[in-house]
């Protein structure tokens, strides 16, 4: 058993020395979880208006002073961080999902669907869909839009992830809805940390959410500043049995999903 | 715009002549329906002690009483029907859905994921995933416990899919959750027609339920016999445009989803 949680907050758009201030007091008060899941591009905010600007607010991963803070956190709390961030490599921008442990830098997902004006700004991902051992779970990452894709959350429980952490910049409640029904397709855990406030003309809808592999939720936000927290049992998504006579992946007829592709 | 409905009711065991009369008065019923969807093996009951009484429950579709029961009801109010049959085709059996238009008898989809006992007693279907065009719609069909597999439900709505007639005899509620994420995830309309009732140690949960291309209910069943009706606005399914940017099949990155074969 572990503690799993999110941070749900509102990033201050392009001020990263503020949302990093923010998030050192946040990330303290989530200290007695294991693993802490933070929103979409947590260190620059959301709603661009020039691929410029998000470009002139990214931060390349091996020189990033956000990056340099997690790790200091994670290693002073002994814990794990997922956390949306603006990133950049050379002329490249990604949308992108890091995972921090106690020793540093493990990894990272980049967001392979892209939502509406982000298609000017980021270049598809190109990470691939990494899972990673961190001990007490597997683990994989997806961010927002990736919600609505059930290739990608099934590819990565395939893989064996226990739990998908999924850092989000909802504007609407679908994502809410959808992702407990991975969780259940999947037998997995997941955690979606979406963030609130208002950018111009986008209002973000909180509502973060943990859910089990049953598709329960654990524990949901309102849509304000809010941490959850949740304790995740991985013996639930180590047993893809869901009658005595049906598993989850063995049952599945692939021969029949060729057209899916 | 169609009226598309389900009958929900309890198939009596091993009585088809029971299961016609019931249905005679129940389509009559939902005579103002375009498309009326009729719950799994509504012509035998489901919880069969062994694969030799199901065999004896089973009938070709070329000889069966209950297809031509069906097809006069269309026939006569001039609509399509969609039922679960208890199939047998020479030695072997199969868990199917069939579609019956005012000309007859029009096709077949043979479930693929069978649940628990179903394993003893159905062959795995081999009909594929066809789709049918019905002038009104493009409908694919699938049954009960297909629902867990989200690969189905895309392929169907890849083929064209307006709307996916799914025959159950759930006997939890988790189909009833997921069925609508289903709907949001490709767009499309569906109608899974539950059967209420119980054999043995099974007590089938109700709740039908018809999902608009938003995940949201139009019409849902109580436990007891129930039709429920909706109208179908295709117009609906047919814009795949999630947002003026955002295309729930072309948004699709398929190179990234060689791992779910």
């Amino acid at each position: 058993m572990f503690k799993a949680s999110y941070i749900q907050f509102a990033p201050v758009f392009g001020n990263q020395e503020k949302n990093i201030k923010k998030l050192d007091i946040l990330i303290d008060n989530s200290k007695q979880a294991d693993l802490v899941v933070i929103p979409e591009l947590a260190n620059s905010g959301y709603n661009f208006s020039s691929r410029k600007e998000a470009f002139s607010l990214a931060e390349e991963i091996g020189k990033s002073e956000f990056v340099e803070f997690l790790e200091s956190k994670a290693k002073k709390h002994n814990t794990f961080i997922v956390s949306g961030i603006n990133e950049k490599e050379n002329d490249k921008l990604f949308n992108t999902s890091i995972l921090i442990g106690p020793n540093g830098f493990m990894g990272k997902y980049r967001k392979i669907h892209l939502f509406m004006n982000e298609k000017d700004i980021f270049e598809k991902g190109n990470s691939g869909l990494p899972v990673f051992d961190i001990v007490f779970c597997k683990l994989g990452m997806l961010v927002c839009f990736d919600y609505l894709f059930p290739e990608i959350w099934r590819i990565l429980a395939l893989k064996g992830s226990d739990i998908i952490c999924h850092p989000s910049n909802f504007i609407t409640q679908y994502g809410q809805k959808v992702v407990p029904v991975h969780a259940i397709i999947n037998r997995i855990f997941t955690i979606t940390a979406n963030r609130i406030g208002t950018e111009k003309d986008l209002t973000f809808t909180g509502r973060s959410i943990i859910s089990n592999p049953f598709g329960e939720i654990i524990t949901q936000a309102s849509g304000d500043e809010e941490i959850g927290f949740a304790d995740i049992d991985i013996s639930l998504s180590r047993n893809k049995m869901i009658t005595e006579r049906n598993h989850v992946f063995n049952d599945r007829q692939t021969e029949d999903y060729g057209e899916i592709i």
